[in-house]
């Protein structure tokens, strides 16, 4: 059956498959200490012109951000972040896991805005009892959101304007950071995110990888011992060179690039179909995720014969769901997805 | 200065006071293995007319919130409460801190709504994805309420049949539970929540103890080797004789109702005397707490000569304040307070 | 450089490569919930004669003896092991990180005593002071051990009675399991490992997978909500059907056991030789670790060569190095190393 | 019945119950924010000699040990203790709640020897998988120790040296602290130990308070908002007033070091009497707790008559047992023991 569920339902591109081929009889030093995850560092230092930056690879997403926030968060202190977070929806408490509070802004299309987080944290130093309170520790937003939306250039710098006056590092969770980068309308640079964040991951499992993440710490902010760190959550990969050599490869030739710009071609054409027939978007959003809000019947409709993402009830009618490209949507999935609508 | 600051500004009641210097030079066995702990356990079962009911001692609300609530908590789960609950506010992450998140629901003057609680759990177990969610593990709720405010008997209960077609304890913060208990107008009586709680306990720390918290758990519910969990956390007080002591000395001769019925009888003419002046009270609330939304100007003036708790900023012009009366309030505390109104 | 330093410096099998090269054109739905995780259970429970058992694919063994561990033990308890055991040594703290404690039993070649289990669970309960103390709560060994040593059926036996006595779960680490069922000499089955352990783990990415440990529940015990569990701690591959493809290629026509035993061949054929020239062996252990305590002289000269693992210092003039070898060591590798010899 | 069971078994000096009848009627503000508290700290400054010294008043010593552990110790790190160390034996896992592993060095009659300390370090940092370890984190020591024996100064700056060396924070555990400094031949003072530990705390619920223990920051590496984690483990006494009373009594007039030098004397008469007699000392130990190693008929003998405190099976036929006296100790109390004898 034809699929749009997600981004994450093929295994890997043809390039990074083949990678694996021709590596796979050779010895490598374990934990990462082999000269092709330097090589993917040096590549992505270099795409991030941050040639001081200190690169880890992870597996997952969930497990970089409860690591991340955990090694960047005091132990008197919660992560903000907006409401519909997946932090704090979907990651079945993996950061309270780790003794840390998720303190909620609320959303708006999936993105904080920076004056609400002013203004919460002017609130908090206010009010008489904060000792009694989680403090906020650092600040989480994901480029793109889970609504598929993309924080402009500008509220990134009014978002990190805030950081630095309460002195809270901006982690950026970009699992889906190469479609936010090659989005139509998208003014945000991997240069300005790796500026303006103290630290972010470049997704690969939802971006052409089998599976891996690319943390990037740009501000000399890397915690004392992180791969200690990795090690003590269970997660640091034993064949390290698997995860450095699919972000070699994607970072070789632009292909990280060019993957996700096709995925979002593929979107656009989509979004274009539905608003042609008249259908109702959810998100104002011009990333690889089209959140529909369609009638009960339609919904039921579509998905005899597309598997599609369930987002929520919109109300006893209807129904929210979630068209998902990837870097592995064909034309002919893309036409035959809008020969049904 | 004159104080109506808080319910926790005086060490204990003459009674206890008394006990104490009674017992000062006999020797006890340590960590509540002593007579006089079983003693107040005894008078407490009576109370609750759970002659079954297991009893532990410790020494502060925290303390008691976070242990109890990881004790009866699945690790793949978390507590519902009210938004304004005192474990999601103001205990600095406590319940986080042994990796469980706090679920909240809006709060209806501090209290939980029974529907939207079995709406909250019917849309949980509804959504696709939940096995990425922190479950609803336990519900919170505190009786009388951060707010002063107080659940009717048919209110718990419907909270209760919620909890048990969910499979939730439901768990009572007692810390205010004899100011609930003999509010005018309260038709809950300490039998109905021995019975409706799957445990709660009883607040000494704010009604005439030094300190001190008497957990119930009534249903048999008890978990195995809790008071290994309460030394784990750090809990465990070496002269648990000085818990018993005071729980003892509150249940004997009804103590503990009297002094409580004696700072509501404060609070009603306090309230009385507010509502003829032309005061706005914030919440309609029976107990030992009453809350005032004021302007600044008369904030600012009655501070000068009282102090008083802050609650919140209602707007720019007007301030939210508590005014608090506990067992020690005298009536002429009372009598100079409203001459100042 | 030739290298002997450990089994995990080769991709994988070229059957997994070319499963994985196979199917990476194909949609799966994600976490786990597919087809082919579905098939390599049922082959896993059809080698373990147990037709009940429940099994979930993780990323890495720490990764697993963390999230089991924390399932299986009650807060008030810890995990016994011996000290040598991977989750006391070399996890960088990954069990205390979830709450517990490792409780050590001193080793013999790696190996805990059930006498001494017995033992040491007798004197906790005969000490007054138990509830000041962390329970055994669990017991963890390792099949093949650390050292490469072996349990025999009847050693597995004693430990499980025990373990009967005091309502111990057993947790065996199987991440080198292939190279322990096939040694020579080895008696103890597949089969028995079920039947005796409550729950245990077949490792791939010591013995032929890219990355991957079957952990097998066989008694019914499987903790409640487990896949949240392990999303909780980060550890929810999104490309689930890579670690099923991987076990279900391992599973088919014997894989798994046809690669280990090679190992186990490559390492009878060094072990004759190294004592043919007179090398000391550290442990009398018959799998694909071969321990040599070494004049330093030699050890240098050795390691001019070819990389070995370091161990620890003996004395100031002897080291404890490890030759391993792996399902990928070929004939030509280990005729060269005993050349060096 | 006769009892010397511990040094905790009865409430408190007269001195500070009858501080306590005085000031119960008087309100104070809560949490440790009142004039008593400071009152005690500046007491405490100058018995220390250390005018900056930060300090916090606790309610119990396990509370104390985790609070302050967890605080100054790195995630990645854990705490060097002796293995007989209160925090690794007698607090039910209470330092791994918080995450952190107690990494043991063998005890000297209770005491860890710098020399095995520095050695402990050496090797952590040569072994080549250190990344993979616990790193140490600080260092813990009792003085008086779980044993009743004591640091000398020389073994003090010692054990100082080799932190300074591996920059290790050293947290002495006072709960003792009283009988350590009154001692017959000691020779560390308070100011000694401010100037040598990076934090301590000084006893009180075993040195003539009802609870309480007074934790000193003398190096100016207060834990950041060190008040919040404290109320986030849920231990921030809500009338923290009681605790500073007490300690402003105890270090009023010199009565913490006059009560604890009674117990000592009488430790030292009954210590005379039972070399006369011919009993067998188990340890070699100056201050208020004595461990006999007595024959099972003696044992047996003696517990009918007074209640001792049992410390383990020395073998099959003799018990090591504990004999404690307090600053509550009297002559009639000592003379009935050794008259049991």
């Amino acid at each position: 059956m034809l699929s749009f569920e997600n981004d994450y339902s093929c295994a890997a591109t043809p390039e990074i498959i083949e990678s694996i081929r021709n590596t796979a009889t050779k010895q490598y030093p374990g934990y990462g200490n082999d000269e092709i995850c330097e090589s993917a560092k040096a590549k992505i230092r270099e795409a991030c012109a941050s040639p001081e930056a200190e690169i880890f690879f992870l597996v997952g997403g969930t497990q970089t951000n409860q690591i991340v926030i955990d090694s960047i968060t005091p132990q008197y202190a919660g992560v903000v972040a907006a409401d519909t977070g997946h932090v704090n929806v979907h990651e079945a408490g993996a950061i309270e896991c780790t003794g840390h509070k998720v303190l909620t802004l609320p959303h708006h299309d999936g993105k904080i805005d920076a004056n609400e987080l002013d203004e919460y944290c002017a609130n908090f130093y206010a009010d008489g009892n904060y000792t009694h309170m989680v403090f906020p520790g650092c600040v989480y937003i994901s480029q793109a959101t889970e609504y598929g939306t993309l924080y402009t250039l500008s509220e990134l710098k009014a978002i990190r304007k805030v950081c630095d006056e309460y002195e809270l590092p901006l982690f950026i969770d970009g699992a889906r950071l190469g479609y936010a980068l090659t989005a139509t309308g998208n003014d945000v640079t991997l240069e300005d995110i790796a500026r303006l964040a103290d630290v972010f991951y470049i997704g690969g499992t939802k971006v052409g990888a089998m599976f891996g993440e690319a943390v990037v710490f740009t501000h000399g902010s890397v915690p004392k011992h992180f791969v200690t760190l990795i090690k003590r959550h269970g997660a640091l990969l034993a064949k390290g060179w698997l995860l450095g050599l699919q972000f070699d490869t994607l970072f070789t030739d632009n292909l990280y690039s060019r993957i996700a710009r096709r995925a979002n071609i593929a979107a656009d054409r989509i979004r274009e179909a539905l608003v042609e027939r008249g259908y109702v978007l959810t998100f104002d959003a011009p990333t690889n995720q089209i959140f529909i809000t369609l009638d009960n019947e339609t919904s039921e409709r579509l998905q005899r014969h597309v598997r599609l993402g369930f987002m929520e009830k919109a109300d006893d009618t209807h129904t929210v769901m979630r068209i998902c490209t990837s870097w592995a949507t064909t034309d002919e999935q893309v036409e035959e997805l809008i020969a049904l609508l």
